[in-house]
């Protein structure tokens, strides 16, 4: 079996077919990584007069889901041998990364756009981290994993657990309540994990895995993934032999994590072409990725996986996460958008590319972490020309440079007229609201419109941009325990910079505060922490002026780490952490909007439940049982 | 030939040899596309006991820089067949992306810091773009394209044009006193840009291609470049074609440019082994790959046609370019430090990592184009972890999850203790500054030192970051046309945020003026234009607190665009662009330092020399001759 799996990776002293050489269509000879399942061929090869436009048309035009049905959920097992399933890590991965801690509201306003566009399986945190992170997957078992929509479709909501009992349990019991819930667990498997973090044998691992896997099963789950750590430096025989064991004791995808992102793109699909070839069972269970992009390559990694068989892929929005971060979900889809059908051997997922500007914003705010400029797809760069005064229509025909239209991936153009306070009424900006992909209740809809008139009266324009962040410093706030009334400050070149700042508390009482200090921001926060009193130290700063114009509305971003309290468990180190919490405030005076990012940070850090038991788990042995 | 160049990329029904399952080692059928250089050979095979960590110490512990050395410098010919040359076109492509301009002074800086790591070409820039252009790129060439240093080691200075003789010459006029000069001339070939850009049939296309090479030889320049715009998306055979023409014609270096980054990896891969196995003439010159980051897949696109035989690739710092950029220096590099030799089949380059860190900040400093967090090596994130409590020395080893040493690509742990204020004497802070990564003359230390000691006044602990936001403040700063005396503001919820102004001209008279507006930066903007009266347009504004803590250091970027003059054109597309200039400014007070990022884009905006004859340049046609 295994041979017949491996027919065509070798490379042949033989020149291909003339046909080959030339038409201008390339064939998915591409990536050189055979699919093990004999469903997926080559696409046949377009006569030369078709074939003319077809890379630009293909591109340009593609139309993947109008073709296309999402295959039905089962396990182990997909119907269509070229869906490629989504799995989104965004809540667990990205969200473990410094600074990207999320309230359980927002993982589960996350949750709910990631099932808008649609993702297969949506790894919703690490139960046993945290009280906070258990409620946090349990609601969104509950509410996203329920929502069934009208063609049968609903994410797989999923917890990750290390290799104990103790983590297993915590994980069905937040995702239990899920129409579809799966349990993910993982133990390292490389020598040097082995040695260093496990301090454990090989054989000891193998029990482990096996023991815990069945143990997943016994208590009702049907659905349980295994990741073996690290599997890009493991030893092949004993990653196939550990994936057999797994498999036999009933995991139902195998997922494979290029941990410290060390592989290429060959190299990672010949990992997976290996694991299809020679692991006991595989027919039976499916392949995923996991890469990590610390050499930048985890998209090309996980295309390579995708193009040697694996039928699931683990991706976050934005590509955030540890270190470098992960294979983005944008960049994975839109290149099986643009290229599946031609180039990939017909490979196709079931997102609905329309979400991806919305997802990217609102995990760029929930979590801090800003994309670069250009950042492919989701860059402000990404879909920008410099101005330019075109001549004689030249490059009206868009193809020329760009491959992606921007509506594909939901960006509209920034309304340039922007909306006319005179006419503007609640509906009307409810209407265009929507329109940017917002929906909102009647309370919050209330709080926007006051903003908004407040902004109109001192600006002549009011863009979709400036309603972006009014939303945004709106929407994507925490739970309000402390409130910004009344500041007032004085600085310059001249030294002494003075705030006094007037907040409410939640009793409602009002409590003021005067302090000096280095600058205008210095002042204001250190006259919030005479009245709020919470030990903590302020990480990162950022702003942003959202909009053209120097009356631009900033929105600022502030990191802060608790230092006394807030204590949490990596998944895999297994190390105990203090908590780190963002905040953001909009507003058009900038001394404002940072001060309201500080409040904003702090209520999110006074929201955040603290683990429990929280001694017991700092004694505990660091990973697995 | 060709047939014999291809001999091994053909898919085999045969399975690999079973050594190749057994080891743990990943030979280098990775990538699958054979070299056509009959050096290129995949390394022997480990025994099993010597590889066990192998993948890991090769990673740790790279040392390709103490094994080889840089072969001498002929234009068409690389005398050890597996070393990669590395073209950096951050000036050139990089500083055509929106807001990247930058002044001759800082191209200066940059291309003396790419000398420093070590590129074989420098691309310098697009001469004929504005007469700034072309200065920078005469300077670039009178002094870096002369300092060889002690190993004969002079980067090449090449300079961009359009097919036409008027680019040819102004491209040479700037070039040619480099000791190695080279000209890099383009026309695009592929159908959708013959037909909607050029207007142009492919013979005549064929034909310009011809004559400007010959033309640029004919100037004397003995290193011609040549590129095929949108190679990715044009005819085969013509391609094969025009190559071969101009290799006739004396070019000596073939880039193939996937202008639009629509290519998968193994895609682009065959697409350069296909030139390599049908080009007339291909083995008398370097094949050259450039590939756009559009969907995230140009490091892996880069490595893909190395492998597949380039000998040059183009790439910029940071990954800076035109909508998502193009393949990054140091992600490019660094695979090929770590896994050239064990898995690339032992391709390497000739750059001292290093100086990446150094050469990243001062390109995200003159740009404007920040990085983010999780970018692959140089993000702030790349080799940070959640700061744990550490559990009985687990995780000592840290290879578990580091695969790159901070220092190896320059990156020196935040000193912790800082600079204490009473042993400083300025020789200390210069020696400081040196293992920082700054040279500076005693002007700019002797500036340097007086901010530091105004900020050790007011702020106890002075860091390594809050010393390099003082060096930024100092040398990125362009030439002072207008000089910030004083700044007085009131703000806060109440509103009328009131900024008085004190600058100093280049006279050197005082200028006072006041006004109000919708926050403090927008008043002390106001009161700014009412002094300096130049017409721009703010397009962006942002901050970061660069050091930890309350009373850390902020540094503000603006972006502002000249709405009257300052126009370019644009290589690619020919149009005639408004150009950008970002500035920055670091202080305690956040006010101060946006009001300083301000003056600091006026007075780059100011000091920038137009172009000559702007009328004609409006009026050329829009490519080509």
């Amino acid at each position: 079996m295994a041979s017949s799996i491996l027919t065509s990776s070798k490379i042949s002293p033989f020149p291909p077919p003339s046909f080959l050489k030339s038409s201008l269509f390339l064939p998915s000879t591409s990536l050189h990584f055979p699919s093990s399942n004999p469903h997926i061929t080559f696409p046949p090869f377009p006569s030369k007069s078709l074939a003319k436009y077809l890379l630009i048309s293909s591109s340009l035009n593609p139309h993947p889901s109008s073709s296309h049905r999402r295959p039905p959920y089962i396990p182990n097992h997909i119907p269509d041998p070229n869906y490629v399933r989504i799995f989104d890590t965004t809540l667990r991965d990205g969200e473990q990364s410094p600074g990207a801690t999320m309230t359980s509201k927002e993982k589960l306003d996350v949750a709910r756009q990631l099932a808008k566009l649609g993702v297969d399986i949506i790894e919703a945190g690490f139960p046993a981290a945290s009280k906070d992170d258990f409620e946090a997957v349990k609601t969104i078992a509950k509410e996203v994993g329920n929502a069934v929509d009208e063609n049968g479709y609903v994410p797989v909501i999923c917890g990750l657990s290390r290799c104990n009992e103790k983590d297993i349990k915590s994980a069905w019991e937040a995702v239990k309540y899920a129409k579809r819930p799966r349990i993910h667990t993982f133990i390292a498997t490389s020598g040097i994990h082995l040695e260093y973090k496990l301090k454990k044998t090989k054989e000891e691992v193998l029990d482990i895995a096996r023991n815990m896997v069945r143990f997943a099963r016994s208590l009702g789950c049907n659905d349980v993934e295994f990741s073996p750590e690290d599997a890009g430096r493991s030893d092949r025989e004993f990653l196939y032999e550990i994936l057999g064991e797994v498999i036999k004791a009933g995991a139902t995808t195998l997922n494979i994590p290029d941990t410290v992102g060390i592989n290429m793109p060959g190299e990672f699909g010949q990992l997976i072409a290996d694991i299809k070839a020679n692991t006991p069972g595989v027919e039976n269970v499916i392949i995923s990725t996991h890469c990590q992009n610390d050499l930048g390559l985890s998209t090309a990694n996980t295309i390579a996986g995708a193009c040697a068989g694996a039928r699931q892929v683990e991706v976050t929005i934005n590509g955030i996460g540890e270190r470098a971060g992960n294979a983005s979900l944008e960049e994975v889809v839109m290149a099986l958008k643009c290229r599946g059908e031609h180039v990939l051997g017909g490979l196709y997922t079931g997102i609905n590319t329309r979400h991806i500007v919305m997802a990217s914003k609102m995990v760029e705010e929930y979590t801090g972490l800003h994309v670069q400029p250009h950042k492919a797809i989701v860059g402000a760069n990404a879909f920008a020309h410099e101005s330019g005064i075109h001549q004689d229509g030249m490059l009206k025909h868009k193809g020329t440079y760009e491959i992606i239209s921007p509506e594909d991936i939901g960006l509209e153009r920034s309304n340039e007229a922007g909306i006319v306070l005179g006419k503007l009424r609640r509906h009307a900006l409810r209407d265009r609201l929507k329109e940017l992909g917002y929906e909102l209740d009647d309370e919050k809809l209330g709080n926007i419109f006051w903003c908004f008139k407040a902004v109109a009266e001192q600006k002549k324009r009011v863009t979709d941009a400036d309603l972006i962040a009014l939303v945004s410093d709106e929407v994507f706030q925490p739970e309000a325990v402390w409130k910004l009334h009344d500041l007032q400050v004085t600085c310059g070149t001249l030294g002494l910079s003075t705030a006094t700042v007037k907040l409410i508390g939640a009793d409602g009482r009002e409590h003021v505060a005067c302090s000096v200090g280095t600058g205008p921001v210095d002042s204001a926060y250190k006259a919030i922490d005479l009245i709020i009193k919470e030990p903590v130290t302020l990480l990162e700063y950022s702003m942003n002026a959202v909009t053209e114009g120097i009356d631009a509305i900033a929105t600022t971003r502030v990191l802060i780490r608790a230092e006394t309290s807030h204590i949490s468990t990596h998944a895999l180190t297994g190390e105990e952490i203090h908590r780190t919490f963002s905040g953001t405030g909009a507003a058009m005076d900038i001394v404002v909007s940072s001060v309201k990012a500080y409040i904003g940070a702090l209520n999110k850090m006074l929201g955040f439940k603290e683990q429990y038991p929280t001694k017991d788990s700092i004694k505990r042995a660091p990973v697995s049982a």
